[in-house]
């Protein structure tokens, strides 16, 4: 970023009148929650230590309604490869309707890492993470979140000046980030690698206190005054994949029971050792229509793993709350606080397949999700994270087999609802979802297997392939 | 506990039956969120090491739709005097129509801090521990979800004879809890501590591995099946307190502006120091009727505080996915990862006044909610927090007149709707739960401060002060 990355128009209103509008723009932006133009402000701060961005802050919960402005403040996680750098800040991102100040970011987490003596950062990594978090925070704005970055700077003089007349009972408000900023040389390279930052930051000179409260309180009502209303229409020029052969024929030679029981003895054996031993994450997802075999398929997965080894998580409509967040927020708050081995029965693809089918998105929404997905399995792949994505086909008239075996079964009858027989309808729709999420979604990293379920025995053993396939093996 | 503390009847069902019979009852239990008859299963399991916990839970998995049955491993916590033995867990606690199975839990933990060798934990403190945690459970079961507790046991020798056979690649699954199996006295000694847990443990002997995990599924079918209609009536014989004349009568002397410009500069400072210096968790707790003055005692308070060493806390109705918990759940949780100073802007004693007096609770609820909520209280109070909770107490005619003012004010105009109008309807039902509220919840570790607030002035200096009376200052 230049230092004169965006200029803002300041007109440097009075305090009480900016005051009035920050409130108005602050209750406006709370109200929109669930309206055409909803949407919610996150606000990023970095900057010098001492440059003022405590103080900025402090000024600006000061102006506005301190209950509707929520700061959060880490201390800088080391960047590290075991986890995208989103994933500790995942979760206080800001719901529509909402705005949160970050003092601790994934830029201070860059930062951190980058000045960190044992290990640097060199510069082309560096830039690949200013350009991922840019591509992360596009899909947020995208998704209606609303970022703002501001750099608070200092000069080294002023810093200096600043260091020797620091209060001591205020010192545990500037923990110096664990860097010395009497040493001009840090200094210097910090400044060097913000100005590697993308240029959609505000920089805010902290010499004159009041000036760089004022602008970055005008920063923010600019951010929260701007409600555009949401288009509903994206491109309309769409060209369908054409649905895979095995999506349409789902025919696989049967195999005798005997044969099934003694290959399924060995593999669930050999998943589970495979899994054990790969030092990945491991995510397994599974989509695929109504009694397809999911569930059976993961009981097979899981048979030889400890309970304690693994997560399932079963994907169904979304929470309300969810619903006022990007659609995937959903999936990065799921992956805290999880095991290696997470397995999905339906999954983040539910954004392609039935919230397209049924417009629960509309096509703006869709047709931009195969990228945001594509991005959220990269930043995975990218932190040791093995992904397989299995498609389970079956044909119509095995499905409507299974639908009447469970109505008639005690123990599956609840497996089956009513809007599992209306899903029959739309059924083309589906597949035509699929193909076209087959199309966009099947990466190199992350390719798509599609797997004939119309016998079970077979698809299950094929399942247990499929994964052994993609795991590093003793 | 004594061994034989629960028999289940166990009939011993054929294994086909059992797993017909545990999927019926868990997509029974899955279909009861938001029904008369709807509740949750925790489990508790704890044992001696190789006993079979895993084994068993594993099997239980194999028997029912892994997908429904959450499991939960965590390392063990060392009890601490910073947090609640239920914080670690608050988060997992399974909502309406879930089942979890906690590997680690509050008793795991309460084992391991015991058998720490450096700081054993005595007896008293011991069983001390022991009661908190059955009265948390039993507001658990109050709550509808039921806590089923089982030990796995093993005999000396046999444990000893698993230890020779144990296989090495499962080792990591056997991690031992940092206890020393082969030592004898270390197992008599978990033995003897475990024996001091209450009554309504299931006890299951891990010699036949069969019948531990036959015996083990049973507990979680018969938990399970048991899904009674929740009694909407509690006890009637209710008395009414008195309401305190200060809640009749806010009326207080009024403070000058410039006398009050000139306390607040000196009050704001030493609250933010005094906030600094205690080294507990502060918690400033905010009730009273709409307008009473809240939101602005709150920026007075936080005025010297730097923005990240607050949160303030705005609490609402409830969201859906609250509503599945018990009532104090979304305040367990919010408690994890918020800074030492929480300001709450309305609290858990929602309970007791506007879902007492709106209806949102039964009887039956609110009534039992003075105990919950003192012990909630209690459990943070012994965990090194201080809770301040005040009362401002406004009139009816000048609740009238700030209303107008409001109406009238741009940036305030947001701040009133027709519910605020609605409210003052049943302003009499309001002061008589206020009054309920105060007789049963005001205790000696945490008392209430009612603050007249028809005078603002006085009345935020009123706040300052007693908050600067409820720390210890330097």
């Amino acid at each position: 970023m230049n230092d004169d990355a965006i200029v803002l128009p300041h007109r440097h209103k009075n305090p009480n009148r900016l005051s009035l509008d920050l409130i108005e723009a602050q209750y406006a932006l709370k109200n929109s929650w669930g309206k055409k133009n909803a949407k919610s402000v996150l606000v990023l701060v970095s900057g010098i230590e001492l440059a003022g961005k405590g103080e900025a802050v402090k000024q600006l919960r000061e102006w506005v309604d301190p209950r509707y402005l929520r700061v959060k403040a880490d201390p800088p996680h080391v960047l590290n490869v075991n986890q995208p750098f989103w994933q500790p800040y995942a979760s206080f991102i800001p719901g529509e309707g909402q705005i949160v100040v970050m003092f601790g970011n994934w830029y201070s987490d860059l930062l951190s890492t980058a000045m960190h003596v044992s290990k640097p950062l060199d510069d082309t990594l560096f830039d690949a993470y200013v350009k991922n978090m840019q591509a992360f925070e596009q899909d947020l704005k995208n998704n209606q979140v609303d970022v703002v970055k501001v750099w608070f700077d200092l000069s080294w003089k002023s810093l200096q000046k600043r260091l020797d007349d620091i209060d001591v009972s205020e010192r545990r408000w500037h923990k110096l980030h664990g860097l010395d900023w009497r040493n001009k040389k840090q200094y210097d390279n910090i400044q060097k690698l913000r100005k590697r930052f993308s240029d959609d930051w505000i920089v805010i000179d902290g010499e004159d206190k009041t000036k760089r409260d004022q602008l970055f309180a005008e920063s923010i009502l600019h951010a929260m005054q701007d409600l555009p209303e949401h288009p509903d229409q994206g491109t309309i020029n769409w060209t369908q994949a054409l649905v895979p052969d095995l999506l349409l024929h789902p025919e696989s030679d049967a195999l005798e029971h005997d044969q099934y029981k003694k290959k399924l003895k060995k593999l669930t054996r050999r998943v589970a050792e495979a899994l054990r031993y790969d030092e990945r994450h491991v995510m397994v997802v599974f989509e695929g229509m109504d009694a397809a075999g999911k569930g059976g398929a993961i009981k097979r997965i899981v048979k030889r793993l400890d309970p304690r080894e693994y997560d399932i998580f079963t994907i169904s409509a979304p929470e309300k709350y969810e619903l006022r967040h990007p659609y995937l927020w959903r999936f990065w708050t799921k992956l805290e606080n999880c095991s290696d081995i997470r397995i999905f029965d339906r999954s983040w693809y539910g954004r392609v397949l039935v919230e397209r089918v049924e417009n629960f998105a509309n096509e703006r929404e869709w047709q931009r999700a195969y990228d945001e997905i594509n991005r959220f399995e990269k930043d995975l792949i990218d932190s040791q994270t093995v992904i397989i994505k299995i498609w389970l086909s079956i044909s119509k008239d095995e499905q409507e087999q299974r639908f009447h075996a469970r109505e008639k079964t005690p123990h599956k009858r609840f497996k089956i609802t009513e809007d599992d027989w209306r899903n029959r309808e739309k059924w083309n729709e589906y597949l035509n979802a699929a193909a076209d999420m087959f199309e966009r979604t099947s990466t190199d990293a992350a390719p798509w297997t599609i797997i004939a379920t119309d016998d079970k025995y077979s698809a299950r053993i094929k399942v247990l392939k499929t994964i052994l396939k993609c795991l590093k093996t003793t």
